[in-house]
Parts: structure tokens; C-alpha cells; sequence
């Protein structure tokens, strides 16, 4: 069994708890944006809201986030919501800015062997969200995941997110196995990023399912109020509606694995 | 929703049916080890019994499976239990043979691109089971599938078995997403073998239990009464027990997710 | 250093002899487009001359080659040139039909690892050319060839022709290595195609050269007449004259690593 | 053909300028170590010395490089010998300190998409030497170089270092592909490092030989005066003596496609 690892606000993950399910758009782009999301996956069960302001993009000429801006309004969604705030971080210079106003800080797949990163990380009293690197084994992922550990921060999450294959159906190819086999290498809590996963709206329902079969102890969805006109990433983007109907059929598989979700008491 | 396609004695798959589990060993070895395992898997609750007569073996020097006793053993533990057998076939020469002893032809990872022999499947009467090449796309086993479509024969199931990845910590990487993308690519039923698709015997269960959350219509599982004296495959196959109780834990799934799991009418 | 495997009328590969280049089309098409290639070609320095009977295409609705019709154009190319005719064999029951034509029968990467198949021409008289599967590791390259080998036929030859990675903007990755790397695996001798391997015409020639720097005993290279009329792998095809220029530019390259171009004695 | 950069001292890469050659241990290990590499791998007709200060290592227990002693020791080199340093830069943090030492900051595979990095070394007036990310594609490495480009430094020269495949027998896969193929993308000039691309140096001249032959406009090639005792990447580091017999097999396949070495005057 993984270790309980404590979020904020006496919400653990890991550890046999409930299933945790963040939720939130890729990049926060307007206050009506992100506050519109974060109280509509709340009252789905989200516990913690997720989205970007500083945003890693391919190239330079795509939006590149809100920054500092994104930061205040996703402080202003948690303090109407409750939700804790997850959010990435993409280097030394701003990791302080941004954990001031985010409760669990991201490491995204670029990043993942960003070792400077990791290593301030983990001088930082904040949990981290490590995402597997694109092409990163599992033991490389928990190499990296030490690197945070060594500097004496023991509270990481992995998180799955697909890899990279041959296959260009998918975005990536989400290697759900990843969860039972890291359940016998570390005993680190392990999310599943189904919206990066396989990168298709339409399938991300099948994979959060699926995930939470296969004993994730929690989730990363991306949901937009308007998937078709976000900045980044709209296309594996769910609705808020959409988002509903996942928690409602996510309840009864979380069940039928001995778990339940996570919940703010109301 | 997929087609339903009959695989003999009544047994449908697809279509909104019962999710169909197939088990059994990798290789059948002697009568002692398929009886033992038809009439286990039968009572645990297994509708189809898995079993090589020839088997496709990375070098000549490997065991090269009983071949036609091999067959002759297979009818007898049909004949005994009323499960409906599958086993592959690697050549034109052998598949009338075969095919007199089977319900379910089986075409391996290997020779999904081997058109010769998906021709003449296409010519014979039999379902057919094809499962995906070690690093085939989706439209490539779609692809593959239309030679047996293109036949005349149109009760095709497609088989996710794993696609080769650089990960070496499992030994092909599962790729679970293939069930909802082909959902919305082809009407064919879709079946997943979490034992090829992970490899190790510890992790099989939970990827049975997410494969059918993710909405497969069917499971093939190596299960073997004594997988650590197996002549193949005996790293990632189930004990006898160990698939009794996936069995039994992936009842609640199938019904969290709105299906059941089929059996046979005592 | 790698054996010498004799392909026919004298013309010995590897163990040091000069480095062989087949060249040809994909598919025969025509008695004009086959008799034009092979005189072309024979005319540039090749000593083989490649081309598809009978062809393993993707879907069922592509071009499945001229077939018997293929075989009896291509005897009289090499009549007519005294080119030696290498052409791909993709199952038993054609195999003997395509030895009485052939001098050298080509396993195709699809059937790397159709074992009945190896098993067939390790009981013939013919040399064999192995392609390397899609994702076959050399490990199981080399296991495929003992197939072969394990019948009594000792002729074999390994081709590289890319393998499937997740880039796409080329066909395959050419993977280069292999040629130093089995060179300290097996005493077989290894050829490149650097057709299939990068799949764009005009990066063909570097990576011929490249073959050859790194080590290879011959080269498969695409040659067609118009190439943008080809029915198969047009994009990755030479020009007649494309062809020539290569080979001009070959020889030196062969030179500076101590080898030659094998060539006929006119 | 690919733009002119220059990178130190009047040498340039790439606009049919001569080939480039850097050599020298992955990690600077001692004043000895690099000293003694250095003045051999000039003698032999290097024009570079490679040699890493600060190393990005998977673990944290890894031997993690010298720092700033290492810096010191590389400009002894410089000193000594005449050849440009180029050496890695991990973070924005050592940026400005590597600068003041070395000729060419190294961005290393692990950081290909660290874009804070990239932005950094875009404001700063050093060529850059920019790895490929271990499972990057063309397109997403040429748009990692476009963050250094759009800071105003036009000095970038990308390397490739073998992606991450399946195949299990070489370190990476390198993809020599991506000279011909990225000709065609970018005018950027190319450089290739086979050590790291085969890993095995036994394997690594042949992978020399043919990333010229397939026009690579420079080479980074691991020497160590003791390989088996290097603090890392010993078995794929050639030894004094063998780099120079590399150099010596090296000239003549240069001039047979048109090039020659590059050369300090003497």
C-alpha cells in the first residue's frame, strides 16, 4: 500500500483514502474562465482544481499563460470554492512566486529530469506532482522522483500521463499498467492524467474509469466551459457537463474496487 | 456500440452482450494440466477456454507446442467442461486442421500482417480472434481485419495484447485507450489480454478490472495450475485460485459500468 | 568479419567481398516499366535487381502485385541483363513457384517472424534475404534467422530497413547501428534499405552512403522509372538517373573504407 | 545548404564549411583527465573539447560533476591546447558562470524542452548547442531551438544523439536520418554525437564514419584516457588512441562526399 500523502487542509492521498479527482482547464485564461470551472467541478466533487499559468508550449509562438495574472485567480477560486490549487511550475525563479498561491505544485513531462528543478522542489515545504517524462521508464521516474525526496520534501505524487509510441490515434499512449506495477516499487501515491492520455474528449471517460480500476488513487481531468474555444489543449478537454456525468459514473467503479471518492465535507 | 458477433453454442460477444472471459494456459501441455485448468476456469466463471497447439516461439530451440495432440486435448476438455475453445493459427497448412478442433481461430501479434493466412480465414466459417500487432496502429489492425472481412467472413474479434514500447519494466506496455478509439473506428467487438499486455502475474488482476471499465467486450487471461513449471508464458499466467479471484472481484466493475459478465446456463 | 554467402553465378556477399547494390522498383508493374528499370539500373553498377510479385499491402483495396505474371517479367529482365532477381516470398504454398524464378527470396518485415514460412526456405536451396521486422530487436532478428538456418540452408542474409518509432516525419527510423552493432552478433551478412528506412527520395542517397560508411555488404534501393506514377512507395523511389548519381557518388565512399562496388564483368 | 555559425576563434559549422570535430570525456574528472584528453584529442585533430562541469544524472546518487572546479579545469584546457570548450549548461542559475568558460553552451537532451533554459540562453550571446530530447520529433526540436532564436541569438547548432526506441542492444537509436531530413526543415547546421547514440565503443567509429558520409556538419564523440574507469559513460568512450585512428579512417570518407576536417591552423 502507498503512503498517505497530505495535500492541505487534511485531504490525504494515497494510503488506501478516497480517490482524489483534480479537475480544471489546461491554462486559466479569464476569471469568468476559471471560476466558472472550479465552482462547477466542486459541486461534481472535485476536490482540487487544476489549471496553468505558467504554461510549457512547444513552441514560442503559442500563448504561453497568464503567469503572475493566472496565479491571483486561481488564489480567488480557491477561496470561493475551497478547492485546493494545483499548479505548474517550470523553473527556480518563479517556484516561490508560485507557491504562495498553489497548494500542490506540478512538475509537467517536460520536466520531469529538469534535476535544478527538482532539487529546489524539494527544499520546498509544498507536496509536488511529478508527471512521468514522455519517454521516461518507471525506474527513471523514480529516480527523479529521489531527487525531490533527497532534498527532504517526502511528499511527491506521480502522476501518468501517456507516453510516447508509434501510435498516431491517440496523443499518447496511457500506460495504465504503470499504476499496479509502481504499487510494487514505491510506495509514492500514483495519479492518472487520462486528458493527456489519450488526448480524445470523446474516450477520456473510458480511461478515467478505467484508471481508477486499476487503483490510481486519483485524477487529473482536464475540463473547459467551452472546450472548442480554449487556448490550449480543448480538444481532450471535457464540458463541465461532461465532467458531471465522469463523476457520476466514476462513483460505482471507485466502489466496486473497495475505494470511494474523495469529498469536502459541506 | 459494436456488432454482436456469435462464437458458437449460442455465445455472443459485442453488441451490448455480457463480457465474455476466455482463460487458460499459454501452451496446453498434457491432458493432466488442461483438464485441470478447463474445469477450474469453467467453475470460476470463464465462458471460453484459451490454449496453444502450435505456438509462434521467438527461436526454434523453444518449446513448439504439442501441435495436433495438443488439439485432440483441447476437444476433450471442451467435451468435459462446455467451454468454447480458441487457439491459434500460424499457417495455411494447419488451419483446417485446426479449425475442426476449434471455435475461435486465434491470429497471433505476429503474423497480423501475415495476408496469406488472414485470406484464408476470410474463406473458412470460423470467428476469428486478431490480435494486434507488437506495433501496429489502430488503422493498421483495422486494416488487417478487412482481409478476413473482405472473405466473406465477418465475425471478427479484435484482440488488444499490448504494443512494444522502450519501457523494459513490463513486457509490452497495454494500451487500454484502444478500446474506447476503436469504439468510434469500427463496429468489431474488442477484446484485451492484460497477461501478454503486462507480464507480470501480479499485476494481470488490475488491468482485467480496467479493461473492463474501459468497456471491453471480452478478456483473454493465461491461467495455468502450476505457472511456475509452465513451458511458456508461466511468469505472467494466474494460478488456478488467483483467477477465481479476479473472477470474483470483476463482477462489481462489469456491473459498475453497466454490463455483466456471461456464463454459461448450468 | 561476416561469411561469404554466394547469391548466385559467382556473386558472393560479405566476408569481406565487395558491396553488393539491388535496385529496383517496389512492385512490378509493367514489362516496359521492369525491362527499363533493369537495364538502367545494370547499366549504374547494380548487380541486383529487385522487385515485387507478389506484394503484402496494408489494406485488402491496395495493389497486390502482378503476381505470377511478375515473376515471368522478371525472368526476363534478368535475362536480358544478367542482374540477379531478389523478390519477396510471402507464404509456403508460393515459395517454389517463386525459387524457379528467383535467385534470391526476400522475407518482408511483416513476416519476420512467420516461422512456417522460415521453416519452408530453410528447407529450400535458395538464399534467403531477411528483412528486419517493424519492431523486432536484433535479438529476435537473429532468432528469426535460425529458423532459417536450423533447416539446412545456410544462405542468409540480414536487411535493415528502418524500424517504428514515434517521429513522423520519415517512413521508419533507419536504424544505422545495427549493421557495427551485428556485426559483433553474428557472422551473417547485413544489408540496408534505406528506401523503406527514411521513405523521402531525396534523403535516400545520404543515408546510401551512410549504409555504406557504417559498414553494411549491400544496399535494396527503390528505383522506378516515373516514380510518381508508381501503384506502390513512389515517394521514396530513385529516378533512373537518381539511381546513377548515387552510385557515382557510392564509390568513393566504398573506397574510403577499404571496400568496393561488386560489379559483373562485362 | 545549412547557415554559417561561428563559434569561436573564427571557426564556423555548417555552410559547407569543413567538419567539425569535439572530443572529450563526458565528465571533467580530474586536472590530469582532462588535460592529458585534451592535448591528445587536439594532436589527433580535434578542433572542440567536450567535457561536462555540472552532469544531469538520472539519480541523485550519481556522481553529479565537479561544478565550478570543473569550469576552471576546462579553461586550463582551452588554454593549453588551442580548442574551443563547449560544455553543458543545466539551469539559468550557472548560465552566466558556464558562460565566462566556455566557447558553446550545451543544452542537453533531458532539457531540450526547458524553456526557461532555452529563453535564457536566447538573451545571451554564446552559440548553443542543442541536444535532441530523447523522444522529441524534428518538428518539436526545431521548435525548441525557435525559444533561443526569438531571445536574438542566432547561434544555435542542433545535435542529434539517438531517440529513445524499443531495441533494447544499443543505449539510444541514432537517428542519422535527421541530417538529410532536417536539410530540408531548417538551415541550422547539424551536428551528431554516436556516443551517446550506440553507447557500445566498439560501435562508435562506424557511426562516426557514417555521420559524415550522411553529411553531418560536425561530430561530439566521448574520449576518456581510461575508459573503464570513468565516473560515467565509460562504455562508450573511445580511448586516446582509438579517437585518433577514428580521425585517420574519418578524412578520407570526408573527402569522398566533398568535405573535409576542420583544422586549427598550426
Amino acid at each position: 500500500m502507498s503512503r498517505l500523502v497530505e495535500l492541505g487542509r487534511g485531504l490525504g492521498v494515497g494510503g488506501g483514502a478516497p480517490v482524489a479527482v483534480a479537475a480544471g482547464p489546461c491554462s486559466v485564461e479569464s476569471r469568468a474562465q476559471i471560476m466558472a470551472t472550479a465552482a462547477s467541478v466542486a459541486a461534481s466533487g472535485a476536490v482540487l482544481l487544476r489549471g496553468g499559468a505558467w504554461k510549457p508550449r512547444t513552441s514560442p509562438r503559442d500563448f504561453q499563460g497568464l503567469r503572475a495574472e493566472g496565479l491571483t485567480l486561481l488564489s480567488e477560486a480557491r477561496e470561493a470554492t475551497g478547492l485546493l490549487v494545483v499548479t505548474e511550475v517550470m523553473d527556480v525563479e518563479t517556484a516561490e512566486l508560485i507557491a504562495e498561491h498553489a497548494d500542490v505544485l506540478q512538475v509537467g513531462a517536460r520536466n520531469m529530469q529538469n534535476f535544478s528543478l527538482l532539487r529546489a522542489l524539494g527544499r520546498m515545504r509544498k507536496p509536488v506532482l511529478l508527471k512521468r517524462g514522455l519517454s521516461a521508464t518507471l525506474r527513471e521516474w523514480l529516480a527523479a522522483a529521489e531527487y525531490v525526496l533527497a532534498g527532504g520534501n517526502d511528499r511527491v505524487v506521480l502522476c501518468e500521463r501517456g507516453i510516447r509510441t508509434f501510435e498516431p490515434a491517440t496523443r499518447n499512449t496511457l500506460d495504465l499498467s504503470a499504476v499496479p506495477v509502481l504499487r510494487e516499487m514505491t510506495d509514492l501515491p500514483v495519479f492518472v492524467d487520462p486528458s493527456h492520455g489519450v488526448g480524445i474528449r470523446s474516450c477520456v471517460p473510458a480511461m478515467c474509469l478505467a484508471a481508477v480500476a486499476a487503483g490510481a488513487d486519483g485524477l487529473l481531468v482536464e475540463v473547459h466551459p467551452a472546450p472548442d474555444e480554449a487556448l490550449s489543449d480543448g480538444a481532450q478537454s471535457l464540458t463541465l457537463d461532461g465532467f458531471g456525468d465522469v463523476m457520476r459514473r466514476l462513483s460505482p467503479v471507485a466502489e466496486a474496487v473497495g475505494r470511494s471518492l474523495a469529498a469536502w465535507k459541506k
